[in-house]
């Protein structure tokens, strides 16, 4: 019997949940190693007021590798809207913080509610450290946590990003799982505040260099407001480069013909086809891969189980026969 | 092979988590009918903010009849400390909450939650209506809510105890299981907080009337200030007759010697030992059943599994032999 594929997907973000939620379903060894820098809602009052780690995405990866019509997977999205002390809070997000509380932590706090869920595979968060994400922008002004990066005014390019916090580093489980991986799949999801807000994390990067991983990009779909105005896909592909310091095996690209009408709503957002400019942007060693993977709905969004059909077409070699 | 004996216990607060723990242990067929007039704490935050059923007793039921060194069940009793949003929140109360909203009621809720914690038994609120405990004290004033009256000062002597609420009804499963029991508990626990408060419910003490098993009334140890200052053991017996509209068939009797020193401590808070006056002060046709019932501990409490067992010798007609 062959070894069954160790297979980590790392960002954060409904694009992470996406990719999970189509890979779980194939006999793989799967790990999410996931951003925690999340500073909005129920996710940013926990942080605050329980000083625990922003439960928000690790909470939506734990969902997405469990039986999802299960009790508990739908206790674990159920979010209190009523008006009081728990109004706008995430059930989710209250179980892991009492989880870790009472398992001594975090990390093991993710990992018991993992058991709770039956999860397949492991949710780990990429660092334990309490971090935030700091944005320099073109115009030389600063700008700290997710939520103001990715909300702040049009045209503030981003100069440069990187992460604050005492002692950031990354928490092991995260680095061995990326070391032992035979594929590390990056996206799709916001490039900075769920892709390189990861590679950021002090130790990552190393454990990525050092990795023989096979190394997989899924480029977004659509260009996101506030993150990646006008970015083509050697603008994504150029700037996780820059940051992991290593390069990509295969580039997944979209070549799902978009129905106009979703195209429009989703420009009045601000929000753009990314272009596929490899071809004159990109000098890297990357195989690009296209396919259609765009789901049947109103959205621009990936469809999991194609998304995850066309990773293990890689993950399988079989990649050259479809 | 027999039919399990079918056990009710009824009551509230720490009296019947000690008494559930007990029983679980023996292969009875056991329900927790429980009171919901709690409104203070955490359960009062909750019953205020989502217009729940107040679920602080139901939660203490729902571990006690759970496998208690489970994680769920550490979970549910775990409570938050820290400032904030949850701070003082019990996370079983927030689970019962969330369970609730999303099976459609809070008495699915609960049943769903003895799911989640693999319960021996069923836990049943007395009723889902938004009830109230309202006393006349002697004096002719009037106060609302659990915790004001059993908060009062000394001397406030209660006169008459009433429930309010729209249209208050029996839950139907409690008055099901009342009506279908072998034998039903009655105590150990605040007399009008806990029992009383359950036999006030329109429906519940028609149920009990109708119902053929034997009735057993649990005496307290102590008296409690504010609640039952200077009650004897008949006092206590012919409030519940009064209310319940029947006669027990057995009564427990504490016959431990309390440690001097234990009740000097209790004496402070104003609490003093029962007197049993059955002899001259009721006229009912209960058996008397004496035994040692106190936990080897600080405090004058019942030990739940000297209870279980004088309990068991009860429902197993052994009461002579011992």
């Amino acid at each position: 019997m062959r070894m069954m594929k160790k297979i980590v997907a790392l960002g954060g973000g409904t694009g992470l949940s996406t990719l999970l939620r189509g890979l779980k379903e194939y006999p793989v060894k799967l790990s999410a190693v996931v951003a925690v820098t999340d500073d909005g809602g129920s996710s940013g009052r926990l942080r605050k007021e329980l000083g625990i780690i922003p439960p928000g995405d690790i909470r939506n990866c734990l969902v997405a590798l469990s039986k999802e019509e299960s009790l508990m997977s739908k206790l674990f999205q159920h979010r209190f809207r009523e008006k009081g002390s728990l109004s706008g809070h995430s059930f989710g997000n209250i179980f892991l913080a009492a989880l870790s509380s009472l398992s001594g932590g975090f990390g093991r706090g993710v990992a018991e509610a993992g058991n709770v869920l039956f999860i397949k595979g492991d949710v780990i968060p990429v660092t334990l450290s309490d971090a935030r994400l700091k944005a320099e922008l073109v115009g030389g002004r600063f700008i700290t946590g997710e939520r103001r990066i990715s909300s702040r005014a049009p045209g503030e390019k981003i100069k440069k990003i990187f992460l604050v916090g005492k002692k950031v580093r990354v928490y092991p489980p995260a680095a061995s799982a990326v070391m032992n991986a035979d594929y590390i799949v990056f996206g799709p999801g916001s490039l900075y505040t769920s892709i390189v807000t990861n590679l950021l994390v002090p130790g990552l990067a190393n454990a990525l260099k050092k990795s023989r991983a096979s190394k997989i990009y899924v480029s977004n779909i659509m260009t996101q407001p506030g993150e990646t105005d006008g970015y083509t896909l050697s603008d994504h592909v150029n700037a996780l480069r820059e940051r992991a310091g290593v390069d990509f095996d295969y580039i997944l690209v979209d070549r799902s013909k978009l129905d106009p009408e979703v195209l429009a709503r989703y420009a009045v957002s601000g929000a753009h086809p990314v272009i596929d400019d490899l071809a004159a942007g990109y000098s890297g060693r990357a195989e690009t891969l296209g396919a259609k993977f765009v789901s049947a709905s109103h959205y621009a969004r990936h469809d999991s189980r194609k998304l995850a059909r066309a990773i293990m077409r890689v993950a399988q070699g079989r990649r050259r026969t479809e």
